[in-house]
């Protein structure tokens, strides 16, 4: 099983998070996963830096490490074929250790630029654009494509990686509906649902997705999202979740983009209730424990976004006491 | 004066640009410009990475050049806000090291991707919308701002280089009228015109536009875009300009987007005519004798487009025989 290293944008800053994937990749990380946003999820003492960019910088910057996002929103700021050159380009410059992930979204990603931010269907139905787009550009002909949303005109992508190394597709679902999609499409499919409702609804979901494309569901990789803060000291661990209490408060669909208010909405929410969205590890053997259960559940790799209040130590920890497990 | 590079995605893959980014930095080049397009303007042997990731590579690659675009076009598929992001970014992460040039941009940068192609006028607004937005975003305050056609609603940019590393914002401008605006607007102005036509109309009119936002014009840096192709025999300089002949041959305005179409129009026009369009160089003191004509008519920066036959003789030439005089 693949272990990556989530580079948190919103925590960060984008010279920082080169520093922590450089030495992510020396402790033995298999990818790295970054958040592609306008916006944080928090205010205060928050960060938001460019993820196209900096991904140039973070592959020139390391030697063999996967980099991709987790994920990108084809909503309304970035048009799917705009996506498909980003990533078409990154991939023709550092064969084979390029990804894309697509999802639905956040408003905080959208309404700041002007954008109207739709609902679900709607969203769900630019995504499927989005695959069909971004599928179609890459196979390198001419394309035409009159969307739901998003349309592309005779266009043609120039510069491309050769067939061999084609830039993975990878869709994020954490319902039934978009998980179907990821089925329909993707090369490979994220989430950051638990293991009992992954099998019991998105595994069903991604199958039946594959099957209305005529596609073998078992081809499609499977990453699981962990969310996760280590230090020997557990309340610390999880006093250092709190920067993250944005996504728990507001969910994914409310038409909430303004950091102050997100932050003031996680500050209602109780420290304690963190420990059911992050995983707080005070030991490595816990972590093993963890990945274990996950590469028992059938996931290809788990991205960890770490929320430890020593990032270093954690990636020292998980060279030490976890990777060569995996 | 400061001497520029121009890393044509058009004309050369991604890697290879970096390739010839970094000789160019090591044989003493200032700085990088690079082009910011969907689509190339030729579609034989032709390229077209995207500039934003490659950026982040080539900065992570070299050291001390500064790296900017020439031009980005705020017309449909990028969003002023987007903009401000991406080289908020990028300058964060290299102090010192990014600036940003804006256009009225080309119809193969918009139409592709199903975004009309509106009438000069238009897009010069859309030019100053975008001019107002990134400089209020660059302020690092929440912005609201209603445009003509770009909007932001109480956005913020959370990554930004301190004050004193600003990015500085440049406007490229080949007719009085998009001048004017960068003589209201940017740190620096950028036009492919002679010397003549840049005195007696662009001067002026960048003059009216600083004057009008009382702004002293002598502070707005001047650069220009000198298309030059070297080679020792004369015959084989012009003839390597023929990878060009699109944009002279249907221009910036015309709704003109297929690259097959921009090459069958290049076609038809005899390569003789490139000499006014190149500065066709085959002995490196006419490139001296050039450069200083462009110094003494008062550009602090001339950036080379090169098409030479031979691109490493090209820099090889430049490192011993002209930038050490400038």
């Amino acid at each position: 099983m693949d272990i990556g290293y989530f580079a948190a944008h919103e925590q960060y800053g984008p010279s920082k998070l080169l520093e922590h994937v450089e030495r992510a990749e020396n402790a033995g990380f298999d990818t790295v996963w970054t958040s592609d946003h306008i916006h944080p999820w928090w205010h205060t003492d928050a960060h938001c830096g460019a993820a196209w960019p900096w991904m140039g910088s973070a592959l020139e910057r390391t030697e063999s490490v996967r980099v991709g996002t987790g994920v990108t929103p084809p909503i309304g700021r970035s048009h799917p074929g705009m996506i498909a050159q980003t990533f078409g380009t990154l991939g023709a410059m550092y064969p084979g250790r390029v990804h894309l992930a697509l999802g639905t979204g956040e408003a905080m990603n959208e309404v700041p630029l002007g954008y109207e931010w739709p609902e679900y269907s709607e969203r769900r139905k630019r995504l499927i654009d989005a695959c069909e787009i971004i599928t179609r550009l890459w196979d390198g002909e001419f394309t035409d494509y009159d969307g739901h949303y998003w349309d592309v005109n005779t266009m043609r992508l120039y510069t491309l990686p050769d067939e061999d190394a084609r830039v993975p597709l990878l869709v994020a679902g954490n319902g039934p509906k978009t998980t179907t999609v990821a089925g329909r499409y993707a090369d490979g499919f994220l989430t950051l649902r638990d293991v009992d409702f992954y099998h019991r609804v998105l595994e069903p979901a991604l199958e039946t997705g594959a099957e209305d494309a005529g596609r073998d569901p078992d081809t499609i990789s499977r990453t699981r999202q962990l969310l996760i803060s280590y230090d020997p000291d557990y309340d610390r661990a999880l006093e250092s979740t709190g920067f993250w209490r944005g996504p728990p408060a507001i969910g994914f669909d409310q038409e909430i983009y303004d950091p102050r208010e997100i932050e003031a909405a996680g500050r209602e929410m109780p420290i304690e209730e963190m420990a059911d969205e992050f995983f707080i590890a005070t030991d490595p053997a816990e972590i093993r424990e963890q990945l274990a259960r996950l590469e028992n559940a059938g996931f290809d790799e788990v991205e960890l976004l770490s929320s430890s209040p020593d990032q270093e130590k954690f990636i020292e920890t998980m060279e030490s006491e976890v990777l060569g497990r995996f």
